[in-house]
């Protein structure tokens, strides 16, 4: 088998028929396929082809609804929330973005509140369905223990990641989406499979000790970034986006789920500005005044988050996106086999 | 003269009394003598009785208007506004506050934007007003230019403090509030002055280069916390709470102001979260669900953020806040000088 280059409909497509192949009802399907898609069209690799076997072994396993219904529940307040009844976080999402806008639009700012999901995804295909009706953006949610808190000795905290956006008309977003670990679990496991020692401040062992061992990192926690700063805002996420909207802390998702090999269940917090209520009445256009702080940090030879993102989409959308000869063997073993198929 | 002890009233009556006498309308003086007071009573010494002079160094420079009337406006939506009128921040957020802590409870989420006003304090003493009315906080602003962006050669970014607060009913708040660049500038000052070198990572030169040497450090700029995800963060402070609220950013404010020996004139943006109507018909308490957090963080010896600071006031609270002699004696001058006082 060999590469092979397809449009980023006609992955969707495929994508969608693997996952609706292995039991998911179309509406989840469809969802977890467009940002799949959307994780190789922007060579976020990690996002990708290969999200789709842990998707379908979480199924497997029995730990998310295959065919669940989100539900919108939306009142006159600037809280919006979706059920997403034990099914991926996709579905709930899209479901609730027209109610989110609708209630920024009228007040300044809303909160959309994601409960009982499964999540695997990107935060950032989130934030920038927000960018893309002009509003600004933030979300965040927890995952499993698997980061210690600063100054502590073993994993409580998840790698809870924190994403934002800002809408660039006529352009790509100002977008960020990082772990709040100093790195994502898979670059431990890279270092391992690599037989690499890991920099320092990475990790701890079992016994909260300092580690190079990527084996012992494995086996004991992750560190934060940003030292006690990141660790705060990290321990911040587990508060508004676990403990303040009545879904799982990571500690609890961990122990809910018994294991970091599948998609974990929790929930997700994501607050939307009107930027133009937030700059009624005041000097200066927001939009305009957001393009020229980040001429200035382009003009120093900075990048801007995402930057190689979108150039990697530019691509995409114009060459399609290729596919090596094993990640179309993955697409190939799960479309003829299904669920059976997963390892 | 000598050390001397006193009730944290009685310090802020004095610190009242002094600013008063700097021309400050006791509107202000007022609102500036807690927070002060309040520094030194969490032995939070680069917020209290030093920056009294700063504060009135702003005033006689003609930065700040001396008895401004803050305005509050605010409609039905969950965007709260006082316009500082161009005088110092503290006013204005008090007289924010109930009309924040109203929308909170009506919409389950609100915004506080201030704008036109100085800054000179911190960013806790706000969060905690809040989280003592039972609201989950958070706070930011921009400073003046001092930090480069990750990456980047210059001076762009302000320091930018981002804080958070959860209430903890019976007990001191979780709070946090820190700079988002890897150290105050404060402390590359204390490096100077004690010929220390830098470590690695705080600062670059004037041509853009890492430098261990605070001279060089200070001609140049500091660097974000955390790397590019703290530079994000940073970016994201601007943007919000910058350009979205109608005012201005971190090199805007040098800019305006001409130095960085002044209090900055800027916005900020406090967000307010009531989190029984996020948890609303979900399962647990979240004030007894985030206890049980708290509390595995402390079992692995790690601390919570503000720890020292409680420590120090329930000392004061108990035996008063002592001031040694040369924090007396800028006391004494300030009080019998006034602004000719002023260096």
């Amino acid at each position: 088998m060999t590469d092979r280059t397809m449009t980023v409909p006609a992955l969707t497509a495929l994508v969608t028929e693997i996952l609706e192949r292995g039991g998911l009802s179309p509406l989840h399907a469809g969802a977890l396929a467009r940002v799949i898609a959307a994780g190789e069209r922007d060579a976020c690799k990690s996002h990708g082809v290969y999200r789709i076997e842990g998707c379908l072994r979480t199924l497997k396993a029995g730990k998310v609804v295959a065919d669940a219904v989100p539900e919108l529940h939306a009142d006159d307040g600037a809280v919006v929330r979706v059920s997403a009844k034990g099914g991926f976080s996709n579905a709930a999402f899209e479901l609730g973005v027209p109610a989110l806008a609708d209630r920024a639009a009228s007040l300044g700012m809303a909160a959309l509140v994601i409960n009982d999901c499964t999540h695997f995804a990107a935060l950032w295909p989130e934030v920038e369905m927000l960018t893309d009706r002009g509003l600004v953006a933030m979300a965040m949610c927890p995952s499993y223990a698997s980061v210690a808190p600063a100054g502590g000795t073993s994993a409580l905290l998840g790698t809870n990641p924190f994403a934002f956006g800002w809408p660039r008309p006529g352009g790509d977003p100002y977008v960020f989406d990082f772990a709040t670990s100093v790195v994502a679990r898979g670059e431990i496991e890279l270092h391992r499979r690599a037989g690499k020692t890991l920099p320092d401040g990475w990790a701890i062992d079992a016994q909260g000790n300092p580690t190079n061992d990527p084996e012992a990192a494995l086996a004991g926690a992750m560190l934060p970034f940003g030292g006690h700063k990141g660790s705060a805002i990290a321990t911040m996420i587990e508060l508004l986006a676990g403990v303040m909207i009545g879904d799982l802390t990571s500690p609890e998702a961990l122990e809910a789920l018994g294991t970091t090999a599948l998609a974990p269940a929790h929930g997700e917090l994501i607050l939307a500005f009107d930027p133009a209520r937030f700059a009624a009445g005041r000097p200066g256009d927001p939009m305009a005044r957001a393009e020229a702080l980040f001429e200035v940090i382009l003009g120093q030879g900075a990048r801007l988050p995402s930057q190689r993102r979108f150039a990697a989409r530019a691509k995409a959308l114009s060459d399609g996106i290729t596919l090596n000869a094993d990640e179309m063997a993955i697409l190939d073993r799960l479309r003829e086999g299904g669920l059976d198929a997963v390892s």
